[in-house]
Parts: structure tokens; C-alpha cells; sequence
């Protein structure tokens, strides 16, 4: 069936509902280049502003996952499990997480996305170790799952083409926060991955791209109704992102970080967030009963030193030189690396993560333009955190840098991350909710 | 001043106002070609849902008006008049009163527009006239004011040339329907023209793009208030479009009709209106004191045989082969001209307007894809109006078409059109309201 592409636009402008066909055509046209862009963006907007519904949105993921070939990983036994982020800023629990649940036996065929505007990305955390290749083939990639039990790996143009054209249309025309259009392209790439379930950490605030809880939420039911309209089980996490995650924030600042809290080291935020999702993977894989059970589990793989012989085991098997992770300082440091002395003296009762985010770009750690390359080395290494007591000269962060910026203005920068207090701000939970398909109710 | 793209169509996008200069970048860069269209299309699709307001509609107009140049006529004396029509079926009022007013003393400018969907175009009225070019240079156009007072061609490349991409545009996003784009891409047209003073026709009805009356004054006002803001006199009429104007549509048939009405005959609907607009033209020249007194002078002009003379003269110095004019016959009919017979007996309470403007499209008279041709000699001529009493087996209306078409299918669009009754409709007046800077009235 052929439909007028004028007419499936006016549709949704009209805040009419679009058939399942409607959407497919659309989708499949855009992604075999046979619509132009300037008609998908006209429809993104309408989409953007009037909504789809639930089954609209499931027809999407089905068209932009129909768009190409989703992975068959059904020869591998066992429930093949993995976890997506909505970003956030230092969020590097990846990282730690695909090595613990890959380390206990579970499966975690593993795509990440790279960093997009304040947040970080996986993609280019792993990267940052010299030699790790991401864009790896899908013969490759079946084959990392079944040697390894773990991949990480880029998007391939095989998986959810549609999503990836569609993606960098929307980051160009303002159409990037809508839920239903983020939890499509979302849940499209990970179908593709091949897939059995799936755990979901939803971000909100400051330095998440849903700004607020209700929004988070909003997001997260979208997410997990799609997740099980294709009967893949889906947890999906609440978590607040108004401050960084861990103290690293930058590529290899953060792979640093990693492997702290894989040797059992590292901040306790960290950890806790990086065991808690496990927990949820071994539970959706079948190897533990609740959640909390896995989170034991999770933590005996770091304390046992498994989970960080798995990181080795992949790093080297992606082509990464071991000798970086073994030897870490021999990596060196960017150029400039500038300590932020604190003018002020008293508790931390704020710290920003989308300035601090943005900062981090900045600093040459994430891309101001698409095209441009980030700087493995640069970064923020937070000395004090939210909630921490600051004397006045006190090292508040170290800025990482090749780039020669203006001292003045980072400082600026800084302190405008900062808001301060003569008492503790009363402490927010990081998590604060999970949503499965029993519903939503509130973490502790 | 530089903008993000991306951050003014977000501005839209969330409802906020856009300044004056960060509307004239948008439309600057897109008329030179450093904004794609994509980024076009989803700001045009966040304008037409959440609105564009008066300071915003005004800009809007001022930056498609000044991507390009407006002619100088100030060198010529006296006030410049011209009118615009928002378009319908059968509408050649243009042809009618711009000789009229121009065999008056008046100067008229008039840049005009081709077929629309189910609308008909000036531009291709005239040149069904064999010879007649429209596509005149900035250079000849003003030559042709000075020298007969009037000219009737196309928007050049110099006339606001943002408008001209975008139109193009809007027409393949959906984005045609919205009152500020409507009013902003007319008037940059019409002030790009170097007139004075403006008549607009704001048609409302099934044939129309405004489908309510409501929507056709909102419009209406939009117009007015831009007119006023540039200083230039605008006077709008809300006329019916619910059934056709006169008895004859498509291109060659409504010059004889238009012939027709200079020579003294006519419909009396099309000479009404054409006197009319013509009144108010002559009443924003300053050459009567009311609109009545300048529909007495038009009518003056008409039975004096100045207004055809007028016309004659533009005819040929615009190419035309006047032979045509003196002697319509020659100029032949289509191939096929089908008589449709009613097979009712009853009074005409509708004859639908819109679906008789899709009816001459697919006879030929219109385009269904923009790079079509239109036939000069297709068309309809009615027999029969609304209100009139028509016996079973008498001749509604003739089709006029060189294409091979099912006749069946023809008779049954015109029954379809058409609905009856044992008695007149509620007669519903033609001109409903005036405009102007003083505000709205009812037009008796």
C-alpha cells in the first residue's frame, strides 16, 4: 500500500492517530532514502508536539527495528540480558555492570551510543583505551557473545538504520525530547541487539535529558510497555541526575574510575547503582530469585576479582592494549591539568551535573559539533561532592585539558556548578523508583 | 548576530516568541541557501501549530519581503493600487477590475499567482490568451506601469525569493493551512510589487482555503494589521466561496467570461464583485470619496467601453495576439465537450465549489503535480447556478476537457456536487464583511 507522504504528515499535524502501516511506510521510505528529510522533519515536529500513542509508538520501534535485521543470538543458550541509560553525566555504570553480569555466566550483548550533547557515551569512554574497536562487524559481534559472553560495541548499519538516520535528523531540528520518538529509538536499537531482556536506568534533572521526575517516569512506562509488547521483559529504574555520577567525569577519567570500582575500589555511588542494575539483569536472566540476591552476586564478582578479569578478557579481546588497563598512569594526563581552589567555605548543597557536563565538552571531552573528535584524555576529576564540607582553598575538582582556555572563565564555571549551605541539603535518593510490568513503586 | 538554528526552532517549538532578527536569520539564511530544508520545514511545522503572533506575523513578512527587492514605483505619480485574492473557483475577478481601475488613472501593479489545488491562477488565465508572457523583467514591468498604468505578471526572482522556497516547501510538509504563513508569504509578495494601497478578497467556503468565516476574518486581520504596520492602506473583504464565482472555470473560459463582463455582459455575481473591488481601489487611490461613488466610475468605466479598451492594450503589450480578444471564437475548443444532463427536477441549494475546482483540475484546466502543464481550453461552463430551477434532462453544466475520460465517472462528480430542493436556499449575501483599519463591519 503507497500513501501520499503530504497526507500521513497532515495526519499527524491534525493530531490524528497513524496506523501501524502509515508509520511503516514512512519509516521504511525515510530509511531507503526515498523521502526527503525536510518531509520526516516536518512530521517529527508534528509528532514532537502532538504526541503518539501507545500503539503509535510501538508501530515505530517495529518500523525503524523492521528498517533492518534484528540479531538472532537463539543458538547461544541462556537469556541474553542488557542495560541502556537515558545519559547522564560520569554515568559510567556500563562499564562496570557488563563485566559483573558477564563475569556470573549471563549473556550481555552490549550497544552504546556516544556522547550527545552534555552527557557522555559509552562508545567513547571505551574508545579512549588505545586500540578498543567499537565498530565491529555481526559476524564479530556473534561471536564476542559466544566466546566471551559479552560485547560492546557501536551501532551497525545493519541495526535500526531507520533510527539512525532518524537520530541525527532530530538532533538538527529540535525534535530530540520526545518521549514516544526517544523511547522508539531507544527500544529499536536494542531489539535489534538480539536481545531476551532488558534493564532500563531512566534518568531525571539537571544533568539528564528528562529534566523532571514525572517526565522520567513518563519515559520509563513508554519504555517498558514497548519492551513487553515485544515480550521482552523490561525493568526500568527511576535515578536522579542533578549531580555527577562517581567522581571522573571524561573518557578516560571515567574508564579510570571503572576499574577502581572493579577492583572494589572506587565511589560508593558507583558501586551501588552499577550492583543494583545487575541485580536486575541476573534477575531478568533467571540466575538469582530477586534483585537483591543478584546485587550479592554482583558484588562477589568485583570482590572475587571475576567481574575485572571479564573487563580484561573483553577489553583485549576488542583489541585494546591490556598494558593501559594493568599500568594505568602510563597513559598520561592531557596537557593542562588545573586544580579549582574554592573561594568559599561550607557545605556543598549542589553540584551541578549539566554544568558540570557542559564544562566537560569544554574541556575537549565531549563533541561541540558533530563532526569533531572528542579528547580521550580530558575531563573533570571531582575531589569534593555534593553533601561534602569545603574549606575555603580547598581543592574543589582538577580540569583535564589539551585545549588552552581561559582560566578566568572555567573558574567562572565552576563555581556557578556550585551552591552552598551552612548545613547539609536533606540527601535525595538516587534511585527512587522501579517500573516493571507490575507497575511502578517507589525503590529503597 | 549569528543564532544556533537549532535553538530558534526549539524557541518555536516550546511556544516562546521569536525577535524580529531572529526570524529575518531564519529566513535570510534560507533564501541564500545555508539553511537546509529540513531545518526550514520543522520550524514552519512548530509555527503552524503553536501560531506565529502579530509582531512575529509581521516580521515574518518584513524578512521575506527584504530577502529580496522591492520595486520603486515612487517615481511614477500617484497612489499604486492593487488587490489580492486568497483564492477560489471561477475567480477571475483580476482580469476584470485591473483594467477597470487602470482605464481610470490609476496605477495598477499587479503581480499574481498560478493554479493552487482546486484553485485557479491569473498567471494562467492569462496566458491561455495565446502569446501573453508573464515572466516579465523588473525592468519592462515598471515600463509597463509607466506606460499603461497597469501590468499583470509573475513574482520575479527578485520578489521576495524567501517566499517563493518556502512556499514550495510548505506545500510538501503540510504546512500550508496557517493563517500567519498565509498572511506573511501574500503580503511580502504584495509589498515586494511597490504598491501603496491594497484590496484584499478573504474568500471563506468550500472552495476557498479557509474553509469558515471565522478563520477568513482572523485571516483577514492578520492581513490588515500587516498592511497597516508597513503603512500601506488595506481595505478587506470576506466574500462567500461556497459555490463558484460566474458561470465559467478554467482558464480560456473565464477570459471570454471576464471579455464577457468588460463588454457590458456577464454574470451579474462577477460583475458585482468586480465593481466592487474596484470601488475600493479607486477609494484608496483618493479618486472618490466612498467605495459607492467608485463602484459608479467602475461601472462608467465599463459601459464607456474604457475598461475593454484597457485591457485590450495590456494584452498586447504584454504579447498578446489581440485577434483572440477581438474574435474568441477562433481560438477553438477542446476535443471533448460533454453536455451533463440532469437527471433531478428541483431548485440548486448547493453547487459545490470545492469539488467543481477538482472536477476542472482533473478535466485539465488545473495541475495535479507541480511540474504539469495546465490545458488553456479546459474547464467547465455552467448552465445552471445555485438557486436556479432546473427540469429533469436539461443541461446543467458543459465539460470542456482534451483528455480521454469516463464519462460516468464525470456525471457522477457532477451530481455529487450539486444538491436540490423543492425550494430556494436562504439567499446568503456574497460580501459578508468589510475591513479595514477602523475594524470589521458588516458589508450591505
Amino acid at each position: 500500500m503507497d500513501y501520499q507522504i503530504v497526507d500521513l504528515i497532515r495526519k499527524k499535524r491534525d493530531n490524528n492517530t497513524l496506523s501501524g502501516n502509515e508509520i511503516r511506510y514512512l519509516v521504511h521510505q525515510y530509511a531507503k532514502g526515498c523521502l526527503p528529510d525536510y518531509q520526516m522533519s516536518a512530521f517529527l515536529m508534528a509528532a514532537f508536539l502532538n504526541g503518539l500513542n501507545d500503539e503509535e509508538s510501538t508501530s515505530l520501534t517495529h518500523a525503524m527495528l523492521s528498517s533492518g535485521s534484528v540479531l538472532d543470538l537463539s543458538h547461544i543458550p541462556g537469556v541474553k540480558v542488557d542495560k541502556h541509560s537515558t545519559g547522564g553525566v560520569g554515568d559510567k555504570l556500563s562499564l562496570i555492570l557488563a563485566p559483573i553480569v558477564a563475569s556470573l555466566g549471563v549473556r550481555v550483548p552490549m550497544v552504546s551510543g556516544r556522547g550527545l550533547g552534555h552527557t557522555g557515551g559509552t562508545l567513547d569512554k571505551l574508545e579512549s583505551i588505545p586500540g578498543f574497536r567499537v565498530d565491529i562487524s555481526l559476524k564479530k559481534y556473534v561471536e564476542l557473545v559466544e566466546k566471551h559472553g559479552l560485547v560492546l560495541a557501536g551501532q551497525t548499519n545493519e541495526m535500526a538504520p531507520a533510527d539512525k538516520k532518524m537520530y541525527a535528523l532530530r538532533d538538527v531540528t529540535a525534535t530530540v525530547e520526545s518521549i514516544p520518538l526517544i523511547a522508539g529509538s531507544i527500544m529499536s536499537k536494542k531489539l535489534a541487539e538480539g536481545i531476551d531482556a532488558l534493564v532500563l536506568d531512566v534518568k531525571y534533572g539537571s544533568g539528564a535529558f528528562m529534566k523532571t521526575h514525572t517526565r522520567a517516569i513518563e519515559l520509563a512506562q513508554t519504555l517498558v510497555d514497548i519492551g513487553e509488547s515485544f515480550k521482552k521483559p523490561t525493568i526500568a529504574f527511576i535515578s536522579s541526575m542533578e549531580t555527577p555520577t562517581g567522581l571522573a567525569i571524561g573518557n578516560w577519567l571515567e574508564v579510570l574510575e571503572s576499574i577502581d570500582v572493579l577492583q572494589g575500589n572506587g565511589p560508593s555511588d558507583t558501586l551501588h547503582q552499577s550492583t543494583l542494575l545487575s541485580g536486575a539483569m541476573l534477575l531478568l536472566a533467571g540466575t538469582v530469585p530477586t534483585i537483591e540476591a543478584g546485587i550479592i552476586e554482583a558484588k562477589k564478582a568485583i570482590s572475587s576479582g571475576k567481574a575485572f578479569q571479564k573487563f580484561r578478557e573483553i577489553v583485549q579481546a576488542q583489541g585494546g592494549d591490556l598494558s593501559y588497563i594493568d599500568r594505568p598512569d602510563s597513559r598520561g594526563t592531557a596537557k593542562h591539568c588545573y586544580p579549582i581552589l574554592s573561594s568559599n567555605q561550607g557545605y556543598i548543597t549542589r553540584l551541578d551535573a549539566y554544568l558540570l557536563g557542559t564544562l566537560s565538552v569544554r574541556l575537549g571531552a565531549g563533541r561541540q559539533q558533530k563532526e569533531h573528535d572528542v579528547d580521550p584524555l580530558a575531563g573533570i576529576r571531582l575531589e569534593k561532592k555534593l553533601g561534602d564540607y569545603v574549606q575555603k582553598g580547598e581543592t574543589l575538582m582538577t580540569l583535564h585539558t589539551n585545549k588552552d582556555l581561559d582560566l578566568d572563565e572555567l573558574e567562572r564555571w565552576v563555581f556557578s556548578s556550585i551552591q552552598w549551605g551552612a548545613s547539609q541539603a536533606e540527601p535525595q535518593p538516587l534511585i527512587s523508583h522501579i517500573l516493571d510490568k507490575n507497575g511502578l513503586r517507589a525503590y529503597s
